[in-house]
């Protein structure tokens, strides 16, 4: 089958061999998937995968030993458990130390004509949400993970910062709470999204002095800046959500943790049911974040303009 | 009046004067003190503070607008909200940024005869409770913060970090929610205070490899290494709990947090209304936590003693 690995070397491989469902599986021919920035750094070798990139796909189950699955559209979670070891067996199968991640550790991912995940993992996908929203059932999960974590009432002030993907998607998500949000960003046409559904925004360069004393304040930067200004602007007792990941460690003053008594909470997948049932409702837009489209022919063209400074998504076409 | 202060030096002034109650406040003959780590950290010039030293203390009333108050036996809330700022309107007082700290931020301490605080602030002390019990107060509500914070379930695994005072007291409280819990420390002496109230406890140096995958870990080691050895033992998704105050940076890597998705809470000051209700209930050993005890001529002396490595708590007999 024709897949967009890395092996050293990002490629499009016209002949990779179409993988085999194990016990338990099924076998699921990819529809769309989209490009992550997870994927963008495995592509430059930062996280020692080899194969198949892509965690992010709705597809058509073709095989599987439960066969109520065969034909359905789905979406799937990325964590594969071993459900065998302490932490599977107290519910905790997303953290489980021997798990395959879907295109990120020890399993071929979505940006191949084919993919396996157990059928545990699959959510089958309403009629209602076309492939191109459906695709970001994963990424809307992650966002949705905030408020699994988090108790956010709807008389909290609420700060994000960040108007990449994560943090437009977040910034839907956390409004339906009704709570007193301000999204944070640097590019005035991508906060002009959220802009645009009635959401306050504001540019990072006019000053965010008057954003000082949110409750929760949540860093969708991606960058090592992000903890800084996200703690300048909670609040004593207040919460700040952690969404970014970078490479290397950061220098925190644990102490004014303590005194402040701030409660960090670092913060990565989410729940399908969630997502789904509000894309069904249509309360996320999601396809203003798509920035372009392109058959998994051309997947190293859409790696590269994934890629491009602030990007936002770029979906691939894959069968 | 005699009080011990700092001005530079630690000294005992023997005339040092009476403080004067402004409106609202009470004025309190302090009974019995307590020397804590922050008292050391002031002796040292750490914070900056200038003036009478001390925030655990138990005394009576003399003098109050709210007559009622008068004779009274109360301990006190240390810290002193301005009442009109964004915090104290939202009910955050306790982290007013125009808040004094009893002998710590702009306000005289416990460490004299006499003291002032708001009457609000003031929590009459059952007679069931001893002034050398009641002198716990303070510390005891630092260790209910923990639950203030965390939800804590009865079937949680829970380590505590630290046997210290605030160690030996957080386990106590912790213990009380019926939680799987393991108190570590270096000191065998010290670690018996709980294990004699049928706690577990472990000594550090015997490992503590079997302690991993814990829900809930409480750093009160007091010390920069703490966090490290916390990290090492929380689960995925699971919480850290920071008691633990010193100067510096820490370095931190974050994205682990993220992708663990850890919680970290900064804890600090806690509720006197129930650190009185369990004293009363006799429920927490607070007497074996007693190291040594001193009249306040002897306040120097006091110090030097509650200063020494593994120092339990110094008590100053002060009127």
């Amino acid at each position: 089958m024709r897949a967009l690995i890395y092996d050293g070397k990002l490629r499009l491989d016209p002949d990779h061999p179409r993988p085999t469902p194990g016990r338990g599986e099924a076998l699921i021919r990819v529809r769309v998937a989209g490009i992550c920035g997870t994927d963008l750094e495995i592509a430059k070798g930062y996280m020692g995968f080899r194969g198949v990139l892509g965690h992010e796909f709705v597809g058509a189950v073709e095989a599987c030993e439960d066969a109520s699955w065969v034909g359905r559209r789905v979406v799937g979670e990325i964590n594969c458990e071993c459900g065998a070891c302490d932490l599977c067996r107290r519910g905790l199968g997303r953290h489980c130390p021997n798990r395959t991640v879907l295109g990120i550790v020890g399993r071929d991912g979505a940006l191949g004509e084919y993919l396996t995940l157990p059928a545990a993992n699959l959510h089958g996908v309403p009629d209602s949400i076309p492939d191109e929203e459906a695709v970001f059932t994963e990424p809307l999960a992650a966002a949705l993970e905030i408020l699994e974590q988090v108790h956010l009432r709807p008389t909290d002030r609420v700060v994000i910062l960040g108007d990449g993907k994560l943090g437009l998607l977040a910034a839907q998500v956390l409004a339906l709470t009704g709570c007193d949000l301000t999204t944070v960003g640097r590019h005035r046409e991508k906060l002009s999204i959220v802009a645009d559904r009635g959401l306050r925004v504001r540019e990072a360069d006019q000053g965010l002095s008057d954003l000082t004393g949110a409750d929760v304040v949540v860093d969708c930067t991606g960058d090592p800046t992000g903890f800084a200004a996200a703690r300048e602007l909670v609040r004593p007792g207040g919460t700040l959500v952690l969404k970014s990941t970078f490479h290397g460690d950061q220098r925190v003053n644990l102490s004014s943790l303590v005194v402040d008594e701030v409660s960090l909470v670092g913060s990565r997948c989410g729940p399908f049911g969630p997502a789904l049932r509000l894309l069904d409702r249509g309360e996320i837009a999601v396809r203003p974040l798509i920035a372009d489209r392109f058959p998994l022919k051309e997947g190293l063209a859409a790696f590269q303009k994934a890629g491009e400074r602030g990007a936002l998504k770029v979906l691939l076409d894959i069968t």
